[in-house]
């Protein structure tokens, strides 16, 4: 299962426009979201990614997706309406990975190397949607802002379990959990701000790298 | 000596406004740049922050200032011209932080604690400016970019002097150096995204728990 608002190309790859984009792909939000919703997302991330979110405008976003502004109504209210979509949808994706992670068979060692992969690999694959979904917390409203930040929160407690754990088991050695935490998330998202589809490194090998990066952080490196 | 744009006052204290700071204070900013210039890079940082480069006019950023669109354009005869002035002042910054640590005396392990504390605190105290510094630079002109691009090359270096310093001598144990410095710098530069001067943590002690982390990084942690 895979999170696209992009029709299933990674971002960065040559990407098809919105419209050439086929429906009913394989993905949870192709299942549930009309195409014309989905085509409108789609549009929102590439314009609030290209322009920030106050410098689109609802016919902008309709424009991208070859639809007309009445058109768009029909969908979504407002143009807060849709950055509550993209963020609740990038948030829901977020903590599921970090939970299944969390939940996993093996070590905490070996949970949180599968959590700090998939986390990076999603902020590498997904750069465009992953910046509008962390940079843009602010433009929400303040009741959407008070729901993301609880699925934020949840997020962290994924990690910090993992952690808990492994310094309880005693693989790791951790002075401070959740600054550590803080920390291995924080450089997971910052991916998306640096990654470059056109760049040396994978996003697997990004994702390999990190994994061993934070195994040293957290005391579980090489002795 | 202190960055700042804000005139002494870290970001996210109660600021004055542009107009209420007093010229001359001890900054080279302060020295080199004549107060309404520099007034209007202060309102400059505060109008990108906050509605992001695209969806900010000059005609904003003057009537922050208190001017006039006319009087800012004897300062500067673009947005674009103002925003590279931030981003070279945050990039010259940020350079100089690291090749100081770099430089200076002590172990590599000790440098590059210097390194990480005071790239760290950078960001922390002063978030505002720093997010549009690392967030903005797709916004710059072909030629700015490239300027920016090769100072940023020449901070990663720095980091990297230090990495392969500490390698060479046993201090360390670092498989992928250039991968290990992007981290690094990527891990310090993230904390503009989410620190809080509300928050728990001062810049202080994220500085000394983000130097921790790193030595952990680069094998020179607790064994």
């Amino acid at each position: 299962m895979v999170f696209v608002l992009s029709g299933g190309a990674s971002e960065g790859a040559k990407r098809m426009s919105a419209a050439e984009q086929t429906p009913g792909d394989d993905t949870p939000w192709g299942e549930v979201t009309p195409e014309a919703a989905r085509r409108l997302l789609v549009a929102a991330v590439d314009a609030f990614a290209e322009r920030g979110y106050h410098a689109t405008t609802t016919r902008d976003i309709a424009g991208r997706a070859g639809m007309s502004p009445a058109a768009l109504y029909i969908h979504y209210k407002t143009k807060e309406e849709l950055l509550h979509r993209i963020s609740a949808i990038g948030h829901d994706k977020a903590l599921e990975i970090l939970q299944t992670a969390a939940d996993g068979p093996g070590t905490a060692a070996e949970r949180l190397t599968a959590a700090v992969r998939s986390f990076v690999r999603w902020h590498a694959e997904r750069h465009t949607t992953a910046r509008v979904v962390q940079y843009e917390l602010d433009a929400l409203g303040a009741e959407h802002r008070t729901e993301i930040v609880a699925l934020r929160r949840r997020s962290d407690a994924a990690v910090r379990r993992i952690i808990n754990e492994g310094v309880a088991s005693g693989e790791f050695d951790v002075p401070d959990i959740p600054g550590t935490t803080l920390a291995v998330l924080s450089l997971c998202i910052d991916v998306a701000r640096w990654f470059d589809s056109a760049g040396r490194r994978t996003p697997d090998e990004v994702g390999a790298l990190y994994a061993d990066l934070v195994l040293r952080m957290v005391g579980a490196g090489p002795k």
